[in-house]
């Protein structure tokens, strides 16, 4: 069964969608265009806006660097990892078959029927060029406009990633707003930390044991439910020492506000 | 040179406090006292003003439970861990030498010269009875007021962790309002993020590759530096939608809030 497994796999590898347009050149782009790559898939061109953007993903990417849509060449497959607000003027310069963008806000209606297959490749994760990724580990949203290139994608996504989930585009806007708070405002607390401490790396080092529990505690438990902290408590002359302290008055109102909330929730 | 600094270590153990009532039965009180029992400490008495909660802990770490603090015993170090604002009140009615506090706020000024020794043992963790955690990888913040007692805060805690820094109470205080934003406000923007997706486990599962990677990259480069999301690259069209979508008043000016603090930062 694992032969025969084994063999039905590396027959459909075959037939798949393996040559790719990537258009963009950011952190999405990069990671997904490395672990494509990786997979043996072929980037036939990258795109950017930026020629000089283009030039330095597709050299890691040994593909060819366009920064005119014009340019674009036939594949079977294009990925627009770009800016979201980019997205629309993109689509109306390009006429293609099978076409996907790589948001988290944008709903599937953006391609408007223009393509025969279209759909949305989702990598939930926190992209850096200069931060390594395990992308297996990243879980992939999709969402197609029909049967058959649902399983393009989901094949595709099955490639790159221990866990591919379908996700419609009402769903998928959810789970991109919770991503904001979990990660993006999350590293915004930690920026704020370290400005606390003066920027002190030594200092900063230290939270890392506490931030590392902060994160294995809510891996079992719901994180609402193992609220610590002067505001949990509702120690109000410790928080009003911590208001008092902070002579930035954007971070106090950031401490105010959330001190507030986690008390409203611990009511 | 091994073998003597172990003989050395085990002679200097042997005259350590090792006789230790613990005052308090809350999260710190319970991780801390297991750890100390666990590396050969004597609990005599676990106090608390509910009397269930001392027989509980106390139960856990071999000692007494007391719930008048007129019953205190002797012992060679009491250990406060206690609510900030209960600590003045208690430590009026102990007559004790050696004396600590384990809170991340109160100056030792505290201990206003009444005690022959005293200091603070600030475990930089976040701790819940219910979550087990690894004592030896949490830094510990000492402070005393003489350099022989310093000695011995030293002691303990190398005992218990590979981390002990002398930190005064001014810089302390800095740390703990870092820790609560690096902690207590990333948990309650986990807590905000399961609320969005409905408190459904599984979407909420989805999160953590993102949560694992957001704190992965913060080891190596500085959180300011690696801000991603809609706000750092600016993008209002989506940070509107995602504030219009949002139908808590509460968590929808803490995404305006947080979300205009990454704007001006990136600025």
């Amino acid at each position: 069964m694992a032969k025969l497994r084994i063999i039905i796999n590396f027959v459909s590898h075959l037939f798949r969608m393996k040559n790719i347009v990537l258009v963009g050149s950011g952190n999405v782009a990069t990671h997904l265009g490395l672990s494509l790559v990786n997979k043996g898939y072929k980037i036939k061109q990258v795109w950017s806006r930026k020629r000089e953007n283009a030039n330095i993903l597709a050299e890691r990417l040994n593909a060819n660097a366009i920064d005119s849509l014009n340019k674009i060449k036939n594949a079977d497959l294009y990925i627009l990892a770009i800016k979201d607000d980019a997205l629309k003027s993109i689509l109306n310069k390009i006429n293609v078959d099978n076409v996907i963008h790589t948001s988290g806000s944008i709903d599937i209606d953006i391609f408007d029927g223009k393509f025969k297959n279209y759909g949305v490749f989702y990598p939930l994760q926190t992209f850096n060029k200069q931060v390594n990724l395990d992308f297996s580990k990243t879980p992939i949203c999709i969402e197609a406009n029909n049967k058959d290139f649902n399983e393009e994608l989901l094949d595709i996504g099955k490639d790159l990633s221990e866990k591919v989930v379908e996700i419609n585009s009402q769903e998928r806007k959810k789970i991109h707003l919770a991503a904001v708070f979990a990660c993006n405002f999350t590293n915004h607390m930690f920026a704020i930390a370290d400005a606390i401490l003066n920027n002190s790396k030594n200092n900063f080092q230290l939270l890392l044991p506490l931030i590392n529990q902060t994160v294995e505690k809510i891996k079992k438990q719901k994180p609402s439910e193992i609220q610590t902290g002067p505001a949990a408590r509702k120690d109000l002359k410790i928080i009003q020492q911590h208001i008092d302290s902070l002579s930035d008055n954007r971070i106090k109102e950031i401490y105010k506000i959330i001190s507030y909330s986690i008390m409203q929730k611990n009511d």
